[in-house]
């Protein structure tokens, strides 16, 4: 079998490396995609074929040239991210060929690991791809982002960016589900149609035709934001600020709008706004909240089922598109949960 | 009686109003002292004669033009501030003539309050002009944005901005006596010399002959900073931030660098550091700590008696000169509190 029909030679894994490291906006020729060969999972690990990967907007700070909260890929290395798959093999008595898991596995086709770091999915209950999604690391960002951080109280009013994405479809639901006014800012009109149609938003808009973000969000918000979760930063965090309430609170979980910045970026100082409001901006990563992660994932996974919590997955097919995938979710081309299916 | 000799004829109430509201920083002449009439006590009132009235920092956003977060001075009113009085006449059972009060009395050296808005002091365990310091809202403020906000752990390190003035001194004591590495920037020698001789602060660095904050920073604080109490906000807040341990905590107590700017002050964006280090930035003012006050001041009471909080008033004497006491405060003339002596 020759590369270019693009399916894997038997014994052959395809993965795509880190080649460089991103100056600014990562491109394609960033990544890069090797046969190496399949590993054989040692006593206590499974192999895993992966099915579908994650796309997500953290893995920019992990391949950047800046310490992150984590070590970063160097080139060379494999891509992070994670994977749902199915065990062709196990060296395991927790797992069985035919298992199907998710797990930290990687931009690549197999992928071994510990039977302990992989969590078994049931694909009788659900589709296996919200293990990515809903019933993974951005159902549970959402979750324990918005809840914990925030504590929302009925007739709070609730605003979300970067609100069609994989995080922030989840967090509006999770508001409105809380009894909160729940407000969207995103990228496109395509995206403020699906968060306010499908997904319940009380109102939102498109920041990229939008001249005064201000004045939009006061108009949306005639009784100001209680809570305000931040994806993005920059100016619409700017905007969102001068309208916090008196006890306001702010979970910062992401700030897409600096990840590909080559220099420090500046804007209007804003601590003081934070005394005369009394208002808090907290930072959070998820794995903060792992010894609590089956509580949350058993609330969405109940919330899924009696339909309170709606998603919209924007699939990519083939692993050798995962760089292009990720760089037009950087992007902001989707809508709803970016996935790459790399395996039926 | 002449006005020439500065002492009040009889029946006559010198007051400070607000004249103009400043541009920057204050001048003297958005002050006027005037002379109006001693008032009288109705019904659950009493009058009270003021002997200390405190200056401080938050009164610079309160006769500003921008909304603070309580109702502004406008011109022609009489300045506002703590002070510290005798009671000359009372139409209350709760307080009699004698009886030494704190309470929101502004700057004059006559004001009738409603008795219950009056606190009492006892001139024979303290001296009463720690009702304005230690045991007034200074203390308060360094008590529970410290402990209530940042929940200090024996062993982190605390830095402190504007370290040697009357919040400032007192949180890097109470960092020491919950067993924390204190470390103080203050504006001058003098002061460093004052929070790490007689204070305890365990290090310390004057800004304004510190070429490097953050270089300056992190040689004393060897294991970066758990905790920042910020009263200036601006490029100390920005350094102290870049040396943020993983769940820092940052107590936003005021933003003095900002007060006299006309322009929003623009500097690096900082929310992504929230991010990677799971950090906080939290706001606060003291009153919303109203229903606990008591409680704080048996603590800091106790702590004076025992000698584990020292402090240094910086007295002006003259309630003519509070202008500029207040001025000379904003440009941080003092070292320790700086409070108005207006009658013996």
């Amino acid at each position: 079998m020759s590369a270019a029909n693009q399916q894997p030679a038997p014994g052959v894994n395809r993965q795509i490396l880190l080649a460089a490291r991103p100056v600014g906006m990562p491109k394609e020729s960033d990544f890069k995609l090797v046969d190496s060969t399949v590993p054989h999972p040692a006593s206590g690990e499974a192999l895993v074929r992966a099915l579908y990967l994650s796309v997500d907007p953290y893995m920019r700070g992990r391949i950047g040239a800046h310490a992150s909260y984590a070590k970063n890929i160097d080139p060379g290395e494999v891509m992070i991210g994670g994977v749902v798959g199915r065990v062709t093999e196990s060296n395991d008595p927790r797992l069985s060929a035919g298992d199907v898991v998710e797990g930290m596995l990687g931009w690549q086709e197999y992928a071994v690991a510990s039977a302990k770091s992989l969590r078994k999915i049931d694909p009788a209950s659900v589709p296996i791809s919200t293990a990515l999604y809903v019933l993974g690391m951005p159902g549970l960002t959402a979750y324990f982002g918005l809840l914990d951080i925030c504590k929302p109280q009925p007739g709070e009013t609730v605003v979300v960016s970067a609100a069609a994405g994989g995080v922030g479809s989840l967090v509006g639901q999770i508001a409105r589900i809380k009894r909160c006014r729940a407000v969207g800012v995103a990228g496109s009109n395509g995206k403020i149609r699906f968060i306010t149609g499908e997904l319940g938003y009380d109102g939102g808009f498109n920041y990229r035709d939008t001249p005064d973000y201000h004045a939009k969000l006061k108009e949306l918000c005639p009784n100001g934001i209680d809570i305000y979760f931040d994806n993005v930063g920059g100016e619409i965090t700017d905007a969102a600020i001068r309208l916090l309430n008196t006890r306001g609170r702010i979970s910062v979980c992401g700030q897409v709008s600096e990840y590909n910045a080559e220099e420090p970026q500046m804007g209007p100082r804003w601590m003081g706004q934070l005394v005369v409001k009394q208002a808090r901006a907290e930072g959070f990563l998820v794995h903060q909240f792992a010894d609590r992660f089956e509580d949350g994932l058993k609330q969405l996974a109940a919330w899924l089922r009696e339909k309170r919590i709606k998603y919209r997955e924007d699939v990519v097919e083939g692993l050798e598109n995962a760089p292009q995938a990720f760089i037009g979710m950087l992007r902001g081309e989707n809508i709803g949960k970016r996935l790459v299916k790399v395996a039926e």
